[in-house]
């Protein structure tokens, strides 16, 4: 059986959303301790793919994996999983709040129940731990009253309760994780794709304007945007975009060779389909069809068939 | 022995530049009264191909040299010719200026010329002719004293003498020809090419630029843009555009085909060497290396052969 | 009374159109036998304005019209007129066509109406006028049978009669005429206005984009643009730009001083009404309101006042 | 003495730099558990600023601080710093790396130091904490062998000894924080500042490229550029651009106000000179001088007085 790496331990939101983006498919999943860990089993070959946190994560630092993902061999992604920021409170069946001395958890989930936490653990004393699922894990040991940990978790420690749910103090924030793997053929497009490079520039005025145009002119909506400074490489930085398209698309296809032409360098980060699935919208000039006769038209008129 | 229509009569400005045009190539000029017809000589295969103003004539109308060009079956530019716009007093031999009492030429000519009559033939009557070498004719013919022609009109009227030079106003002035012919297998790229094109967009904010970022981007250097109105399609315009560069180019013909999915209308006017034989600079990510190099990698991308 | 110049002689198009530049106003039009003529006498202070065309013109050129405006002492056109291309056969009252043997107009005019003539004077012989009018005046003076003219001519030669009408050949293609004069406090703005600038910019690759995003990114909406050569200037070219709004706007005083801080030169020719009278479509975020609560925002940032 | 709030406990990254931004200031420290309780304090008026990390924080999750920074009542930064990302090991004075059995840090910390810890402490037991500083408390408590923190925790634990340095894996890893306060009139401009926005934008093709194009037309050069999705509003996403220069300046002034008209909402989070004091290249068009020269060449326009 294929095994896929993710940011462990067990029952952490990493491997919730793992699961998620491997749904389907027969696969073990194997926990990893970093990040850069998992993406060097991948590398390795030790494993099929990983499912790594990309934005926004709870207990990933997401400078990191995106670091990791853009340093050493190429690696891409071939499926999008976004997970709400849900935290449940776990505890031994039964535990009334006011019983609830210890509560542990990741130090980031821990600020962000942090008003949850006051409103009704106001007197309870918090612990940090390495993960939300260790949390759960040294609740369950009997180390801590209660744990915030993923709804997930709990299926790992059955013998702890939902204590209470909903505890994020900011409703609908979302994390988002990809599965990759060793490059190969993209996944079949869908229609409803979304394409990640990561692409090094001069930090000249309005090359990274232009850069932008060369997709907006191919009428692509960029979905994410985010740059990141290159220590070694002075005048240069890095950015990261997300857009809707394949690069099986026409349109993707030709955007993605006019970054390749003007940028130092241009890593292509996979084509998947998107979480939501909402299909891209595409103007009638970056049609596939458009392209065709553009480029038929074009090699008309090299040989003078032009009508 | 093939045929070569120009705006005649014989000895203008035009067909001086057609001789250029045509410049080691045995060919017969045949003189048309207006670029239309002349045009439509070339459309219907009477002549090989036409030289025709298409900037700051002296004689033809360019905005009606424009709308020909573009109106009815396609023709492309295969040759450029730039004349600078000098006019020559011609008169019967050992004419002084003080025997000068009338003096021909076509109304532009007169008035471009204004300003040297003033100050040298005070006293002379103007008279318009339909032509600048038909004042010659007529000066030959003792209709006038002199005429104010294109150099070359000596050659046509040797009884003609030449009895002042650079007479125009302004210094420096050019006209600009073009030799058209029915499409066929544009010429060789020499490196220091134009192409001429004319489009129809929309009169939207925003699409002009957009049409023009298209060009620049690949950095294609403009070297001539002008906007003509469209009467019979609303919310619409026409601009015809000059820039350097080869269709056979892949900078050129890779912008060629963004124009052509984005405009409604893009008539290709032909690729030819440059009168000034000044050779384009290309930028290196505008190559032709540049753009097999990123063809050959989006083709390894989508065929997951990803290095 | 004032004086108004315009391109004579009188019973032309430019006549005609300056009569309606100048409508409900009391001025003496004179007739100049050029462009630049008529121009020098605004600059000069001997009339207080002139009418003169600046596109597609039948009897005057335009590129000199567009050089002689930009060079020498600033002038503003504070009006615009559109006339639709219309010509008339006249002749002497009675004639019919097959008694016409000899038929006179400017070269433009003759060449725009070789279709016409070819139908319907197979056998008449043309011959060059330095102005439609001038072919009237020769006709009703019995030197030819026929002029073709612009149908103002006919109030001017009352012993013609127009013995047809509608000759050419292209169906509603039209000429424009502005009204210049010296500089001054510019019309009030009408909400369909037109602003003419001319402006010099180095010949790189996107600084045309660039300069044109200066417009689009304001909402602003280009209704010409034509580049011509500069002789003088090495690696610089000019542009003549008119765009919708008044130099009074603020989306459009923001444009041009953008366009000011980047060209070498930028001669301002002025904010008009249109002739269409069509009004401005002005976006939300380009508005007057829009640019005064941003400016008040500013003000309010650097005072430390934001809220 | 007034105070200033930082994410705490002391001994931190952010306490580290919180005395970096507010070094030659007589302030009192305050640290806070969570990044929104700082700035809640810094609102309320408990404290006159906050240090919050920006981009690559260690210890503070940013997308936590950005959210916290734009939601809310307005706060500006005035002072940046940026700290390398450099761990200490931290145990009892004598400690040999053999007698550590247990290492306590932040689990980010652990994660940064994962190849150091497997090539020196490879077996060792790993222990999060709810920071780096908490880690070294917990190493002066003698509840673990040793704590991974950052530099500055030696000065609260003096019973503790530096054991080893340098311990990140990744080289030049850098973070960002900034010292932000109620708004006020920002910092004098030093040549060499940051200015620092949140904008909301639709998500239509194209906005951002035009967002960009309004700074890079201005000569503006965006150091750093990042966007957030916007759950509560469809079709809208949020970013956050960092660029050169001072609100003060003509050319970021006159940015942000297009920024300000285009944008469904503009968040200014301040001007501050730049942690490097890299001196801002200012293009000439871009120049105060040229602002100003432009703005009274309008206002010589509109008034007539076009020289």
């Amino acid at each position: 059986m294929p095994q896929i790496a993710y940011l462990g331990p067990p029952g952490t939101f990493t491997e919730q959303a793992t699961r998620l983006l491997t749904k389907g498919f027969d696969a073990e999943l194997v926990p990893y301790e970093t990040v850069p860990m998992a993406l060097a089993a991948v590398r390795a070959g030790d494993v099929l793919a990983a499912g790594v946190p990309v934005e926004n994560s709870v207990e990933g630092s997401v400078p990191a994996t995106l670091d990791a993902l853009t340093t050493g061999e190429p690696l891409v992604a071939v499926q999008e999983a976004v997970l709400p920021v849900q935290f449940d409170l776990l505890g031994k069946p039964g535990t009334a709040l006011t019983e609830i001395g210890t509560v542990a958890s990741h130090p980031h989930a821990l600020a962000q129940v942090r008003g949850w936490l006051a409103a009704n653990l106001p007197d309870a004393r918090t612990q940090a731990t390495s993960s939300t699922a260790a949390a759960a894990a040294a609740a369950a040991a009997g180390e801590f009253d209660a744990a915030i940990s993923a709804p997930v978790a709990l299926e790992y420690y059955p013998s702890l309760e939902r204590l209470a749910g909903e505890l994020a103090d900011v409703r609908d924030a979302v994390t988002r994780f990809l599965l990759v793997r060793r490059p190969g053929v993209p996944p079949e497009p869908t229609g409803a794709d979304r394409t990640s490079v990561c692409a090094v520039i001069s930090d000249e005025v309005g090359t990274l304007t232009e850069m932008l145009a060369e997709l907006s002119l191919r009428g692509i909506n960029i979905s994410r945007i985010e740059s990141r400074p290159l220590r070694d490489r002075f005048g240069e930085y890095r950015f990261f975009l997300d857009f809707d398209g394949h690069v099986a698309d026409a349109r993707i296809g030709d955007a993605l060779t006019a970054l390749r032409r003007r940028c130092s360098v241009v890593r292509f980060l996979g084509s998947y389909p998107k979480a939501d699935r909402s299909p891209a919208s595409v103007r009638p000039s970056a049609s596939e069809q458009a392209f065709q006769s553009a480029a038929k038209w074009l090699e008309d008129l090299r040989a003078g068939r032009l009508a």
